[in-house]
């Protein structure tokens, strides 16, 4: 089945003006229906298509999305819950038209305890906002996706990043949730125990649903206190597969690593001539560790030795922060950077996760794939996780670099799931990567039709997402 | 509703005869039907009185239990998992009759990847055979619930333990899983990458539930690098408030401590009598650092300095293992020490979970209810994750002492819930505790029973427990 097939979701106009005339008398001019607010609410930052609702609904309560739902699921329109729309897959398109729910207005911190390491803070807060909000306690929250993302949505897709090798991914760090249901019902998945065997764990159930299942209305988050120290720095290698090596040594070593990124040449060629960097053009590790003064320099001394037990640097690492944020400046560029490789291209940034032990397999492979199909597609990846992105660059205008680059993308798909890995680390499935569930979770993929099926019997919660038809 | 009514559940005579008499046909000596395996495979380490399944299978092989469910299924006759029967709220028991199906035949290590840091076992080998499977790898499964526990078992029921605080809960440990579903299909929840955004998080979904949503065949598991060094000791604190304070403290510090379990007063004292220690009779923290050689040592003298601020110590501590474990074989022996504070009763243990501000209230008020009751009952907390445990000692003869320990245990579970906890944090609902199922849950326990229904439409997966009817 083509990409644009699994897409296609049928259209309720009639429906649709019911539910606006109604919603523009509730919400007044929390409820737009203008051309530009409909496409920026269903742009992708890939090359898919908009597919743009038929309005869009600024809530300010949970109430007000429980109005919303059970006015839609009346009405059998779809409800997609939009955070800040950096999602990478499609997963704010509204292929079925409906009422996109813009949360940024549901941007409260309701609550801080420092004691317990804990917050609850409202969807539509962004994890800088938290952070910002957050400073004065010592604390952090500390899942980076690299955007400036809302929480819901981190939560909605299972977001992660660079810090994830030590602190884990949004399922590890949200205690519990509220979310409305299809059918405008509201549900609290839990307390704010640290753990809990009461149950079902409907918390985990909600996150990485991407808006299919609920809409996500107050999460209560863990934070952590701001490390006493960080260091950090950057590592040459003669190879991804050198590279690699001292990622896993260092893991298996127990070196409570906090951040480890590997920028592959490509990438790295990109970021000295776009930050004017003094780097080698070779694979690099940029690595973090957070602790204790002597702990973050005992650790970095520590990796400095097992890098170069696998032929890596000279590692230059420093605890000053300055000096640290030079450094590590190129890696938040890599964006920017890869731009510069194709001008006037557009990125299409793909995710796989695969066991570390066939990281450097799956990059090499990639590599040659990306060489062979004549494409320019930098690679970054948080290889402490087995987790690694390419951006292909590519004209959305041309409808055959379109073809090959979906062609590129399914094969890196189907290269992650054969080495016993994932066709998505953390960008999630959306609609991208719908044609993949089938081959990664077979019979699976029934039991959580099923599910879907159960809890949202008219399939109102953003339809054609995750679930292929 | 009393807790007798919730453990009902029709039995079905007729249909267990036939199910028997095709089992014993297929399985051989591998299908017990004597009251004692019968009885021991419903024995519950509580008060809870037996229900004897109607037979008891031994599966070796997935596709057996496939045939066991779908001969179940067919036939509507419960089917009951069977790890090692460690579990404490009458989670094994057979309220309907049915089959018992023993995954002790299938223990099996299936893969060991030291470069991932994960194995694949079958779900019938306990903690400790894998760890001593491990052993010369340098690797470690780290949860340790107390008993010697079956991983299935585990999963099962979403267990911890004492160094949860570091290495969390069964949750965070399983990358993914395989199980058996009700209508005698199997589902493999993930693949090894250590993180994934695609789709419904089935494996969480399956971890916790007890049986009752799928039978686990296999499981990848996290594991860890042996510490390089640990050190550990004891600290008494003048109160279980200063104690707590204390702990507290060093998790906002970042300490990152391994274990940290708190023994109360009356506990203390039972172990001084039973383990001829030179304790003071006064709360006391035992604690354990996991790292490297200078790390353990800072950590334990930082933790030292924070207990001192809240008037604790001395802290008496080493990196010596023979001396640490001298030191820690008091926490270690508890419950034998327990039962010696009133000779001849039985040990009812129970646990609750609260946000760790709440801990001191939460077990000044339980030690407070207890001396007003009259009961016995000490105190032994994993007070990192906010989670204690209660055990009362009774007389499991004397059905007013069951009545009076009930009200003990279900004003305990409300007094946590309302403190915004959990009525366990780790040993799970079974019949134990699905009287508060609606209190903690609300409606989300509406959503449970949608799943059950929708996965489970016959209600044979481990029926009566954790949904109350």
């Amino acid at each position: 089945m083509a990409l644009s097939d699994l897409r296609s979701v049928q259209r309720n106009e009639a429906a649709a003006q019911i539910v606006c005339d109604l919603l523009k008398q509730r919400l007044g001019e929390r409820f737009q229906t203008g051309q530009s607010i409909r496409e920026q609410h269903s742009h992708t930052t890939t090359y898919i298509p908009s597919q743009l609702p038929d309005g869009v609904a600024f809530p300010e309560s949970t109430e007000e999305v429980q109005d919303i739902v059970k006015l839609c699921a009346e009405h059998r329109l779809p409800v997609i819950a939009f955070g800040t729309g950096s999602s990478l897959e499609g997963h704010v398109n509204a292929p079925g038209g409906g009422i996109s729910v813009d949360m940024s207005r549901m941007n409260r911190v309701l609550a801080v305890n420092p004691d317990d390491l804990d917050c609850t803070v409202e969807p539509g807060i962004t994890r800088v906002a938290l952070n910002t909000y957050l400073r004065d306690t010592g604390l952090f929250f500390p899942i980076d996706p690299g955007a400036d993302a809302s929480i819901g949505g981190m939560a909605a897709t299972r977001a992660s990043g660079t810090n994830a090798v030590r602190y884990g991914t949004m399922r590890d760090n949200v205690v519990s949730l509220s979310a409305v249901l299809a059918d405008g019902s509201v549900i609290k998945t839990g307390n704010r125990a640290k753990k809990s065997s009461a149950g079902y764990d409907l918390t985990r159930l909600i996150i990485g649903s991407e808006g299919t299942l609920g809409i996500i209305t107050s999460l209560t988050l863990k934070l952590y206190g701001i490390p006493q120290a960080i260091s950090g720095g950057v590592c040459p290698f003669p190879s991804v597969d050198a590279a690699c090596q001292a990622v896993i040594a260092t893991i298996q070593m127990g070196v409570p690593v906090a951040r480890i990124e590997l920028v592959n040449q490509l990438q790295m060629r990109a970021l000295k001539t776009y930050a004017h960097l003094d780097y080698p053009e070779s694979p690099c590790l940029f690595v973090e560790f957070h602790g204790s003064e002597s702990g973050v320099s005992e650790q970095a001394e520590t990796f400095g030795e097992i890098a170069a037990e696998f032929g890596g640097g000279p590692f230059l690492w420093t605890k000053d922060a300055e000096e640290r944020a030079r450094l590590w400046k190129a890696r938040h560029d890599t964006y920017w950077a890869s731009l510069t490789l194709r001008p006037g291209a557009k990125g299409l940034s793909t995710d796989v996760c695969v066991p570390i032990s066939r990281l450097a397999d799956c990059i090499n492979e990639t590599e040659a794939d990306i060489a062979e199909m004549g494409l320019i597609a930098p690679i970054v990846g948080h290889v402490g996780d087995g987790n690694f992105h390419v951006m292909v660059l590519l004209d959305v205008n041309d409808p055959k670099e379109i073809e090959q680059t979906e062609r590129f993308v399914s094969r890196l798909n189907d290269r992650a799931i054969s080495m016993d890995g994932t066709c998505t680390g953390e960008h999630g499935i959306g609609q991208g990567k719908i044609g993949f569930m089938q081959r990664e979770h077979g019979h699976g993929l029934d039991v959580m039709r099923t599910i879907k099926r159960a809890l949202d019997p008219r399939d109102i919660l953003n339809p054609g997402k995750i679930l292929p038809p």
